[in-house]
């Protein structure tokens, strides 16, 4: 319990915003967002505007929006007419121009405008979709990432943060290529999904030639307001997650450690994790809860008090044992620095439970670690789970915590880890200049 | 133009909800439904809700809720133990036993309460999952429809209703066995995902035994409020549809030429559409309005005037053509009695179009109506398009429509149908009464 109390980044980040009330849309009332800033805001939940400008990228400190679509890309290796493979300096020029465009288009669209012209479209063409005319930004927020290997591509090892690289293999896992890595990630965030889409379709139409689409990915919340929200096996998911005041110690880049021009950024490590619903949903609600080492009903320790109640790891029960079981999940991960912003995801239902069959496995043995048979098909029928998404200071965190997890933790019999990326998430950016803009080459 | 101005069933449904005000939680306002029911609504936009009894289900008359899951079953028949196949009789009841149970299941999660025992289910095995705590039924509705198979499978072709018939093969089509067809359809609408996927889970996991999951899809509309919601084609889509007094002309089925036991009922025509959005986003403004025949902005017929003035189809521009050519969407289409109550979709990025690699087309000629080849790639890569649904007093109307428009339409250069199911949407339930329980077996 001592170092429950000690550490800075307990209970759950509680990050107001003062919602402007309805008729104040003329001028609009100043918000303090959770980055510090202040910001205008027409009326009403749909109108909302996040920041684009700031020392962080928006999206990681913001409220969580109800609905995130996460998008990863590679850069065009190859010349479209010779088919020759690109020079680091060509790829350094490409990157250069996609994150040119890519932030106008995200400044431009968060903010409630059009995305701007339109490269190489002819003059008759929209330059938008028109998919979102009369839809307000609805607190959409666009997060740019780099992956592990983009630096070496665009010639910038030099650069790259000290702490990005590749996650390493977890007991486990059962990762599939077609939703895992990626050389650059968009993560986008908001209240409107069809506002969502429209940002989706402005970005990657500004892509061709120049990267690639990989793969999306499309996560939910439920409305649950100022509550911890819940994931799909009906647990608070969130509670335990650093409040504001510890994002300097938890979440953003240690400036003494990382590249200066990575100053304010941060890390992100993404794990597609499918749940096993039909099993999950026939064990009784004792197993469940000692799972998770939470009560499902209100989120309460087992070890007694409320939701935000600090757990009791050493109370026991009448039969001499930890009422926490040692090997639940709240037993495993306590104290990990991590601001967890992850996503609720069901696909429903996929005839033929493709995705398991037809893909390989990286790990060579996506069979045989407790999991029936008969468990694995419903598994790979329904598509269903968490995108897992922790933002950190070090990636290491998450491998500390997951090869903890992976060994031990009772939830295993319920999940598995499907897919797999991790990117650096790059500082915010000022007006005019584009995200990342310190590793273009010199011009 | 004369013709236009009999039709019972033109311009947009204007179904006015009375929005409970904030703080009216006690008691809930009185508020008249679509339907013409009372129903009490408790506060707040995600308080809402909607009513499950009447002469009519709901989720169809319903004003339009933003988010939507079709899910589509078939009655299982083998025996689970000898591996025969059931007899009719045995089909019969079991599908009395599933309508008992969804109905049951859907009366309570839409009336915002719990779902009630799992049949089969241990005392200690939480009867809900729990995803939904805290969380209100935000206009949650299920709608069940019975798929042209069924009938014949339970003995009941006697009782079939008339207009009933597997729709027939169209020029173009390219349908996948993946998601088309089906015994039985259940509509989940709502303001909330979490909400949806809670009432699928619940209601998937009554089905064990009894029915098996064929297929589910997804929509979304934006938050558009009182105007006409927009397509992925940046149109308003629902400009002209019936206004609820002509419901009973247009949409509810002819009680003079039905089965009794039918009559509230109606018929939904599903079609899953997809859309070439890289196509379409570089051609045009010009192309784009001919095609549908309306202005992408504002929803005007090419004719002139505002989003609900009267097409002119006879009037011509300078070059003596037709303002509104002849063979757009708009000029081929009118005059249809249906109500069209469509989501869109988009699944964002299936790394190698695996949907159009992998599946039979049950046409057999999916290249080679115009499409070229790299706009078919494009067409698989992407999975976005419009979950297109019709409700019909005679599903003939869509038959005629769909003839007329296969051939001719200029949107065919940019759409391609890769899913159809044809449903008999039984009339609403009494209390205390399953949906259809009219062709139950007696006992
Ligand atoms: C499907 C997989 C997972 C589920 C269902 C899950 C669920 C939960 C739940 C219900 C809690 C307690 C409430 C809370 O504080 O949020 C929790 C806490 C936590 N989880 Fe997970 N989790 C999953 C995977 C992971 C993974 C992969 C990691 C990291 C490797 C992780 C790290 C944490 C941490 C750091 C906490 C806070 C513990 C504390 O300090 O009290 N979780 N998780
Ligand atoms: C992706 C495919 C489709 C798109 C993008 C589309 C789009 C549109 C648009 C923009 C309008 C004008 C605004 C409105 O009144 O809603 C419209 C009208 C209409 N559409 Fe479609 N549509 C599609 C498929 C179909 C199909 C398959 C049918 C039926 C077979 C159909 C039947 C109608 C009807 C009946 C109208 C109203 C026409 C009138 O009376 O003015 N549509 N559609």
């Amino acid at each position: 319990m001592s170092e429950q109390s000690s550490r800075p980044f307990s209970r759950r980040a509680v990050i107001t915003t003062v919602a402007a009330t309805a008729g104040a849309a003329a001028g609009g009332a100043l918000v303090v967002n959770a980055r510090g800033d202040e910001a205008p805001r027409p009326s009403g939940p749909e109108r909302r505007i996040e920041p684009f400008h700031g020392a962080h990228q928006a999206g990681i400190a913001t409220p969580q929006q109800r609905h995130a679509l996460f998008v990863a890309f590679d850069l065009e290796d190859t010349d479209p007419v010779s088919g020759d493979r690109l020079s680091s300096e060509r790829l350094a020029g490409n990157f250069r121009r996609l994150m040119e465009r890519w932030t106008a288009v995200a400044e431009r669209l968060t903010q409630g405008r059009l995305p701007g012209p339109m490269p190489g479209a002819g003059p008759q063409v929209p330059p938008d979709t028109g998919i979102a005319d009369g839809l307000e930004p609805s607190r959409l927020t666009v997060t740019f990432g780099l992956g592990p290997d983009l630096f070496e591509r665009v010639g910038r090892t030099d650069a790259r943060p000290h702490r990005l690289e590749p996650l390493p293999a977890f007991r486990g896992d059962g990762l599939e290529d077609a939703w895992s890595g990626g050389e650059l990630l968009i993560q986008i965030c908001g209240e409107d999904l069809q506002v969502i889409s429209r940002a989706f379709r402005a970005l990657r139409s500004r892509a061709p030639g120049l990267a690639r689409l990989r793969w999306t990915q499309q996560g939910f919340l439920g409305g649950f307001g100022d509550a911890t929200p819940r994931n799909l096996f009906g647990h608070k998911d969130g509670t335990v997650n650093p409040r504001p005041e510890a994002f300097d110690a938890v979440v953003w880049a240690d400036a003494a450690e990382e590249p200066a021009w990575f100053s304010g950024g941060t890390y992100l490590v993404f794990r597609k994790i499918r749940m096993d619903l039909p099993k999950w949903d026939t064990v009784t609600a004792r197993v469940q809860d000692e799972t998770i080492g939470r009560r499902r009903d209100n989120g309460a320790p087992l070890s007694g008090g409320h939701e935000f109640s600090t757990p009791d790891f050493g109370k026991k029960g009448p039969d001499g044992k930890p009422l926490i079981p040692a090997d639940s999940h709240l037993a495993l991960v306590r104290d990990v620095p991590m601001l967890r912003r992850s996503y609720n995801y069901d696909y429903g239902f996929q005839p033929g439970g493709a995705q398991d069959d037809d893909h390989e496995h990286d790990d060579g043995h996506d069979h045989g670690d407790g999991m029936p048979a008969h468990d694995e098909s419903a598994h790979a029928a329904f598509d269903s789970g968490v995108l897992f998404c922790a933002y950190v200071r070090d990636p290491g965190e998450f491998v500390r915590a997951q090869n903890a997890l992976a060994g031990a933790d009772r939830l295993n019999a319920f999940i598995r880890h499907t897919g797999s990326a991790v990117f650096a998430i790059p500082p915010g950016a000022a007006p005019g200049e584009p995200v990342a803009a310190k590793l273009f080459p010199r011009t």
